[in-house]
Order: C-alpha cells, then sequence, then structure tokens
C-alpha cells in the first residue's frame, strides 16, 4: 500500500520543511547520469555552490550520500594512517570526526570544550604547540547537538598558519550563517542539504581548497573508500563535456539541490542569514517571556538551532509527543549527554518563517500549561509580535 | 534560474524511467527521520525489500547512497585488511570489487573470464582449490557492463561448502530476474533502485544473512567507513520502535523505493521477471531483423540489459546522439574494454514496455539507414509485432 506521510512543521534540528518549488523540482523527470543536459546541471550546482560556500575552489560538488558522508569524504581523502589530526570536540559531532580519524589508522589529538560552548581558541593553540607536526586541524562550526557556533575564520588562520589542512563541519551552517570559505582560508568544508538550504536530505555538499585539491592528487596511498574517493569523483564532476562514469548520481536530488541553490541566490545570502537571525531573535523573545533559557551564551548562538533548557519537573518527551500529535509540529530532542536535558529547536531556511515562529511559541506555551508551569498566559506572543515590530 | 529537464525514455544501464508513481510519491512533503510514522515506513520497507530478494533476512534495508556504496558496504563490513577474497571478473564490476578489496588491505585473487560470458565454474573451483582460506567469494550476478548473468545459485553454493562468505552484486538484476537471495544461500547481496526497481537513483538495498550479521557483530577491528558501519546502521534500521540516531536517512528517497517495491510486489515478481523476458525478445527479434546481434550467448543474457554489437562502419556515438537529439531517447555506450563495441539497450522496470521497444527498434533503424546500413526498412518493427503476438 503506498505511504501517505502526514503534512509536518519541522522544527528540529533536520530536516528542516522543504520548500514546495524543491519538492516540485525533486520529481521532475529523470534523466541520464551522462546526458548533456544533466552535465550543463553538474556545472550549475557547482557554480551555485561555490555562490553559497563563498569560494573560487573549482573541486566544489555535493557528495551522493549525507552529510556523515560528508564528513567521511573529507576525513578519507586528506588524512592518512599514521597522521595525526587536531579534533575539537564540543558535541557529538566532534566526537564522530574523532570516529573518522581513528578508522583511518590515524591519530586524533583532541580538545574538549563543554557542550554548549564554542571552542576555546587558547586550548587549539596549546595543542598546537604540541602537535606542531599534525596533519590537519579539525572542528565544527556549527553544531547541530547544542546551538553554538564557532569562529571558524581564526580556527582556519591557526591551521593554515602552521602548515596544518582544516576540516570544517558546517551542516547546519550554510545558508543559514556566514560561511565564508575562501575569507576563513579553509581547506576541506562540508555540509548537509536538510538544513538551512530545505532540500531532501541524502546529499552532502564539499569543497576543497586548491591546497587540499593538491594533497589529495599526491596521496602516495590510495584512498580508503573507493565511492568517495575524489580523485575518481573529480573525473565525473570535472571541467569540459568529458565526464568519466564513476557512480550514478542521484539525478532528482541533484535536481532539487540545484533548485534550493537557485531560492538561496534569489534571496541573497546575506538576506538569509538576517532572515534567520530576524526569526531566531523573536523566537527567543517568545521562550524568554515563558521563563525558558537557551543553554549557548548570546554571542555564540546559531539562530538557526535553539537549544532551550526543559525546565525542572517538565516531562520533555511528552512535549515533544503533544506538539507532534496535537500540531503536527516536531521539535527536536537533546543528543548525547544533553538527552532530556534541552529540545532543539531548528529555524533553518524554509522553516524560519514568522508563522513558525508563532505556532511553535503558542503550541509550546499549551503544552507547559497542561503540566502545570506557571507562566502568564498570552505573554509570549506579545513577546514575539514585539520582537517582529521593532 | 530553475532547471527543466528534458523527458527522455530511458533505455540506457541505467537509470530508467521512473513510474510516475514513484516521481509523485518522491514529492510527498518531508518528515523527520525519527518520526514515528518514518519508523513504520522503514519497517514496510525491510519487508518489501526482503519480498523483493526472497529472503529473512534481519539485516535488509537501504542503504543511504547509490549502488557503489552498497558494494563497499558489504565488502568494508565483511572483509578485513590481510582477508584473501576470490573475486570473479567479467566486466567493470568484478574490476570495482577488485578495488574495494584492496582498499581494505586485503589480497583479491582474481578469476578472470572474457567480458560478454558468464563466470566459469571450473575456474571459480580452482581457485578455491589453491586458495581454500579465503574469507569470501565475489562476484556478479547481474553484470551492467556486459548484459550477462552467472550462475548465483551454485557460485553461493561452492562458497558456502567451502566455509566462505558469498558477496553478490545484483544492482541490475532485482526485479527483473530471479534473485532468490534465501534459496541461493547468500550471504551478503547488494543491488540498485534506478534499474529493475525504475526508482530514482541514489540509494543501494542491501540484504546481509544471519551468518554475515554474525561476522559483523563478531568483527575485532572496527569497519573503516563510519558512514557504512553495519553494526551502527543496525541501530538505526532495527526492530523494535526505538531507533539510535546514525545519519539522517533520505526521507524521500525512501518515500520513492517504498512506492517502487509497492509497484513490484503489486505486479508479483514472477509476473515481473516474464515482462523482462517478453520485451526482450521482441527486442532481439527486432534487433535480428537489423541484422545486429547480442554479443552475449542467449542462454547467459540478461533480458533487462541488452549488449548489441556495432555493426562495422558505423560511427556508434553518432548514433546515439541522433537517438537522443531526434528521438530523446536514451541508449547507452559501450564500458571499460566495450568502450566503442558495444551499444546497452536496457529494458528495465518501467522502461520495459512494447512502446519502448517500438520506439527503440523504429529510431535504431531510423539512424542505422541514415548511415547507409543496408537493411530492410520495415522488417524490424515486423518482427517486434510478430514476437508479441506470438
Amino acid at each position: 500500500m503506498s505511504f501517505h506521510p502526514p503534512v509536518r512543521t519541522l522544527m528540529g534540528p533536520g530536516p528542516s520543511d522543504v520548500n514546495p518549488r524543491i519538492s516540485e523540482a525533486l520529481a521532475r523527470p529523470t534523466i541520464g547520469h551522462l546526458d548533456p543536459m544533466f552535465i550543463q546541471l553538474m556545472d550549475e550546482t557547482k557554480a551555485l555552490l561555490q555562490y553559497a560556500f563563498r569560494t573560487k575552489n573549482e573541486l566544489t560538488l555535493p557528495v551522493s550520500a549525507p552529510g556523515s558522508a560528508g564528513m567521511e569524504a573529507c576525513f578519507v581523502n586528506l588524512i592518512d594512517a599514521g597522521d595525526t589530526v587536531i579534533v575539537c570536540q564540543n558535541g557529538v559531532f566532534g566526537m564522530r570526526m574523532k570516529e573518522n580519524v581513528e578508522r583511518i589508522g590515524a591519530q586524533a589529538v583532541m580538545v574538549e570544550d563543554a557542550w554548549g560552548t564554542a571552542i576555546s581558541i587558547d586550548k587549539v593553540e596549546a595543542a598546537i604547540a604540541t602537535h606542531p607536526d599534525a596533519k590537519a586541524l579539525a572542528f565544527v562550526h556549527a553544531e547541530t547537538s547544542t546551538g553554538v557556533q564557532s569562529n571558524a575564520q581564526t580556527l582556519c588562520q591557526l591551521a593554515s598558519e602552521n602548515n596544518m589542512l582544516s576540516i570544517v563541519d558546517t551542516v547546519t551552517g550554510l545558508g543559514g550563517i556566514n560561511v565564508d570559505v575562501d575569507g576563513w582560508g579553509a581547506d576541506a568544508v562540508y555540509s548537509g542539504t536538510q538544513k538551512c538550504l530545505s532540500c531532501v536530505p541524502g546529499i552532502s555538499p564539499v569543497t576543497f581548497s586548491p591546497r587540499a585539491q593538491a594533497a589529495i592528487k599526491e596521496r602516495k596511498t590510495p584512498v580508503q573508500s573507493w565511492f568517495l574517493d575524489m580523485n575518481l569523483v573529480m573525473g565525473y564532476w570535472g571541467e569540459g563535456t568529458q565526464r568519466s562514469y564513476h557512480h550514478t548520481a542521484p539525478v532528482n536530488a541533484i535536481y532539487a539541490l540545484h533548485e534550493s541553490l537557485t531560492i538561496l541566490k534569489d534571496e541573497g545570502l546575506e538576506n538569509s542569514w538576517a532572515r534567520h537571525t530576524s526569526n531566531h531573535t523573536a523566537l527567543k523573545a517568545g521562550l524568554e517571556a515563558m521563563g525558558l533559557s537557551l543553554i549557548v551564551n548570546e554571542q555564540d548562538r546559531l539562530p538557526q538551532l535553539n537549544a532551550v533548557s526543559i525546565p525542572d519537573g517538565v516531562d520533555e518527551a511528552l512535549v515533544r509527543k503533544q506538539l507532534l500529535e496535537d500540531y503536527s509540529l516536531e521539535i527536536g530532542a537533546g543528543l548525547g549527554q544533553l538527552a532530556g536535558k534541552v529540545w532543539r529547536i531548528g529555524l533553518m531556511g524554509y522553516s524560519s518563517r514568522p508563522e513558525n515562529v508563532r505556532l511553535c511559541i503558542t503550541s509550546l506555551e499549551a503544552a507547559l500549561l497542561g503540566q502545570g508551569v506557571e507562566l502568564t498566559p498570552g505573554a509570549a506572543i506579545t513577546a514575539v509580535n514585539a520582537s517582529y515590530a521593532d
């Protein structure tokens, strides 16, 4: 029997609501992955990704698998067995980076910060001082598990000053906040489609600097993954009209990505960032009017992902269940050591709209009132409205 | 600017034409990858894949990436550095298996057969005799590069009798010919969605026998790919309602796969195989009436993928270009050592229809006449009609 999904409002950590223009593009007629028209689409998609990443990097393309594979693509192409990698960890995804490093047979030197805080530049400098021969510095720009952003500019600069490659996770960043690959001098950056691009999940934009691309071409050992070997992928996503078959591209997913990037370019990066900030500010006003607080310091907050402390005595899973069942509204649970301690409210891409902020705030208020939390009914939506009126 | 693909008829080696029911399912509203409704969809999809693969294997699921990643998932989970794997090669994909084995640090013992011929059982027996300690026997059931099928039943039996795991590529097989995972006693089998399932490209159904699953659980070293580690993927695609987050599933692609498998089940496996055979027979009649021949012996032919010899003096690329430009019809080029020597005409899934056979035969006739090939105009379509009338 065919499956008909419910219509949700997606305000968790991703996927976000898919723009109807993107769903429509996704369903367009499939063409061959070596069709001349598809080659043209690939070229356009590369150019649009270069715009989104703010880079001139030639090796900029979507990996044909989710963000986790984008992460793995960066590590397996740049790191070899025996290498040392400095890995910053302040949430779930830094831990996953460590897994990637170790499965290559390389050594991960961990720089740990509390979950919900930004990466400490001092600690990274200390790690570089004690491991000056490290091959790379890897960190998460936008931590999806905590809602914190770290200073990618400074971290990439530290890496390049010390002759290390920088590997940057901005799965949740791209399109929602400034991702400035060339400005940062970042070497390998990966993202996801299902966050601030509001595209369907399943593929992962990546970009490699000329320095990283050279490192890949000059490898002495083969990349341990055939599927993710950029030396081979380059032959398919490369320049010119002659493309050598590597794997079958997810044709329809590329239609969707192309459409999502077209929407982003039409809006303009700066306008998209401003929209994410504006909706975040309104959400925060509503949350604070209910006595709720965000776990991240104001200056390090991701506007697109809000980790909210669960008030004492509240059954957080019941609240999420009620929002899903009563309002068809998804918000996210905490992950890892924040499980049970926070909700994660996403305002990403097409989900980042005033009507969603209003829906979230009013339904959350109803759920909290239902659990006997003391708050002034209506104060939250009043604060939201005031924020938008500013 | 939005991209609007041309409407093609896809009769290459894949992707095949996507059934409109599947495109429509693909565009349904995205829900969260941990939504209770998505968990239900995952369970239904597993059950449908078990039907398609003819297996009771619990570890049956779609890998969130194309068939090449499905291949890699089988190898990296079952093979360790230092292992020996007997790899049969009679086309492009056996060569890719060798790449996979070697990138794990294992040794590939190659059993080579001419491209376009089935795997020689005698040669495999000889390789097993000289390498009795091999961990696995890997082979391609349905070679997409040549259109040949090999005897999976006998090969899997040889593997299990000799205490080896069997790893089977049936990317092009599933849904088009008999794939009988439990009947064969196969241990690890992977396929693709964009061939006889007529779904969009991008994900790869896999299934592991209880013996293979035990081997994965008992590994002493971590799987070299975090993304493809079935020990972790099992936690997400496993039993019960509690699913642990691993990566974000390609939600909409799973809608499409579910729909494609529902269509297959509604038609029935045997009916689908019979349809593929019937259209193949008609195509073959038309080709032969034009003096063209298939490169594979009759008993080893894949009905869904027909490798046709290029007649002397014909500019094969020009023919493909004309079919694409004049009829919006895609047929495939030769791959690897068959490049320039064959066309590959796919009749897979929704593409396997009498109207497509007629379109292909009549447009191919026009293109060949245009290049001065001597043939009797109209003879080919007459032969096609006669085949269907039988």
